[in-house]
């Protein structure tokens, strides 16, 4: 039977229940110390396991670890650090393996998305290359929803409540003059539209867009004015909500149809701008007042409207992973099902398969005209984004973790 | 004792609790049918009245006009129409006492800002001058916060609540990597700082802006590049909420000092964009990850985060508008005062006052180096974000008014 410690790192970008999956993980291991001896968080990820920079959760009141709950964002600190192919520089493998070894890690539970899944089955696969026994589970989070073999990923529900709930209140807030106003709202989602379909949940409540474009369908900007024209035509005003990620059938991102796209460290055209672009489009077409709008960090950090779904389920899947771990499981990642009465049940997929495939948004689900979504779309996520989570407030504001942190490597 | 019928319109900018004053002003006026036989709503505020378009609002059920208390932006649209100086153009001024006679007009209320003061005030005294008996009101509404005679304004609460809320969440998002981050957010106040100066509710609590820059003191854009460059190098992350109203001493706005500006139909030039123009402009002198935000319509129409502060005031500030008009009062604007243990005291305010002096952030409430504010705001503020309105909601989301908008004039 495995013993031995445990350490935990976040990766990617943060969303509004990250920090569940840590408090899961978190207060769930501190209850195995004949196990696990010691629980670690790592600090900004892998980047915290190469650098020995890593916290004893152990040294952390539990009531604290319960705050994690409502803290956004990644309370360990987070990192956009790549692995490389170990077949080519194993380097880092060799370095993570150092660490473990020095370190007695026998439980390693990495928790990120599509690309942090695949440094978790990378790390698995050297660590058994090299006869090291060690636990290795995937904790599922993005707000893309895109990871595959879940129903739904951590961060989603919440960031799809939020986008619903802010559609219904700028809809009211953009009919109410008699002069027309059209008003462009730019959603995350780079590949994946399953956010900005959300607010289709606005929509259902009468408070919503007319129009919804989706990455996953070509954007061509003449069909967008058409639709855009026909309705102002017919109402007055016009709500939109797109994904930043629309991409025209040459493959251009919509800031690249008025200039050039800055590029990140990983070669990835950086988002943002859209709504701006739109909305100089479209004034220069349509004679009144036009807005754009970036739903900004806003939409993937807005805790105070998490879904109780997202909240619990994030904290189980932590919880889950812990126990999949002991009871010698390794190279998953915790998945939901939501089953028949919309209730959550927890699921393991092969870390191999949750690593390399992307979820899109079915074609089905989207109208034929490719600019709107359909009733099946708010059938699975109205289920999502139910449930007040409990909060704790202090003067009416948030209340946040205040965790100690006490470095437990050498750092 | 004056008898007849009652007019009420919304003027201006929306905002999350304008709402509640047309609860107010609707739900007390109809218990005094002795007095008050028809109470009617203005369509698009005084444009209903010029061109007889209103609603009869004893034809709502009690129950969806409680709803306006949690129903953004303004239930009976709103418009930008600003009236003539009667001695000018006296042509509006007219019809709307030939409306006032002709539907037997008593009572007239309107909600707005500085603007809409204005056009009771002139309404008002149009009225005395041609012998028509007619108790004029104003009732306050503003996110700006910059009405003078009271102590806040209706709106103002809400907004600051979701600012401060939104800049802790955000300060979570923004420092989570490594590789550093500065993020600029962008805050509403043409010239006016109240509600960037409610982001320091946020550092308050550990997680908010470095920086904050307000209308009241002229930028500089070296000075706050050096400021920004200090944080950098000491902290790595830098979070910065900016008014979108901040000018150079040559009375540049942000964006104008990269291009032309677009004016609207008053003259006034248009807000907006100063986030995204910092961004490029800090991005061109740190080598970082920068990020602009601009809370947008966001921060006045989020209902789900009203204060109750606000909500109760200003649904009691309509009441108090209907019971100070049949009490014979008239040419007032219904204020605020907070007194000693922060609870909200109703006063009457002389709308000549009220019309012409707009209230900015105290001087001595900003700090020396005109990058920050006091503890002096703080105690100021704190109080007005309190509380948790009763919510009503419907799959988890908001529910909104769903009134019957029963035409009653001509139209």
């Amino acid at each position: 039977m495995l013993k031995g410690n445990l350490m935990f790192g976040q990766s990617g970008g943060p969303t509004a229940v990250i920090n569940c999956s840590a408090a899961g993980v978190f207060i769930e291991a501190l209850k195995h110390q004949d196990r696990i001896e010691k629980v670690y968080g790592a600090h900004h990820g892998i980047i915290g396991v190469l650098e020995e920079d890593f916290f004893d959760m152990g040294q952390e009141d539990e009531e604290e670890l319960l705050l994690l709950k409502q803290t956004p964002a990644s309370a360990l600190g987070s990192c956009r650090y790549k692995l490389a192919d170990p077949d080519e520089d194993d380097t880092d493998y060799r370095r993570i393996l150092e660490v473990f070894k020095k370190y007695n890690i026998r439980f390693f539970f990495y928790n990120g998305g599509n690309d942090s899944m695949d440094t978790c089955n990378k790390i698995s696969k050297f660590m058994q290359e090299n006869d090291y026994d060690c636990r290795v589970i995937g904790v599922p989070k993005t707000v893309d929803n895109d990871l595959y073999g879940t129903d739904f990923c951590p961060g989603y529900p919440s960031a799809a409540r939020y986008i619903a709930t802010t559609m219904m209140e700028v809809y009211c807030d953009s009919v109410v003059y008699p002069d027309g106003q059209i008003t462009v709202v730019e959603i995350m989602g780079r590949n994946a539209g399953w956010l900005t379909a959300a607010s289709v949940l606005a929509a259902d409540k009468g408070s919503g867009p007319d129009l919804i474009y989706l990455p996953e369908s070509v954007f061509d900007i003449d069909k967008f004015m058409a639709d855009i024209k026909r309705i102002y035509d017919e109402k007055g005003k016009v709500l939109v909500a797109i994904s930043e990620g629309v991409q025209t059938k040459d493959g251009k991102f919509i800031p690249e149809l008025v200039g050039e796209v800055k590029v990140d460290a990983f070669g990835h055209k950086q988002m943002g701008g859209a709504a701006a672009v739109l909305k100089e489009y479209i004034e220069n077409q349509i004679n009144t007042k036009v807005r754009g709008i970036e739903l900004s960090l806003m939409q993937r950090c807005a805790a105070h409207l998490a879904s109780n779904v997202d909240v619990e389920s994030t904290f189980n899947a932590g919880r889950e992973a812990v126990k999949a771990a002991l009871n010698d499981e390794t190279d998953i990642m915790i998945g939901f099902k939501v089953n028949d009465s919309n209730d959550v049940e927890l699921t393991h997929v092969p870390l191999e398969k949750a690593a390399n495939t992307e979820r899109k948004v079915p074609e089905e689900w989207i109208n034929e005209e490719q600019n709107f979504v359909t009733d099946e779309f708010i059938d699975y996520c109205l289920p999502l984004v139910q449930g007040l989570p409990e909060r704790k407030l202090e003067d009416n504001l948030p209340k946040f973790a205040n965790l100690k942190f006490v470095q437990a490597g050498k750092k």
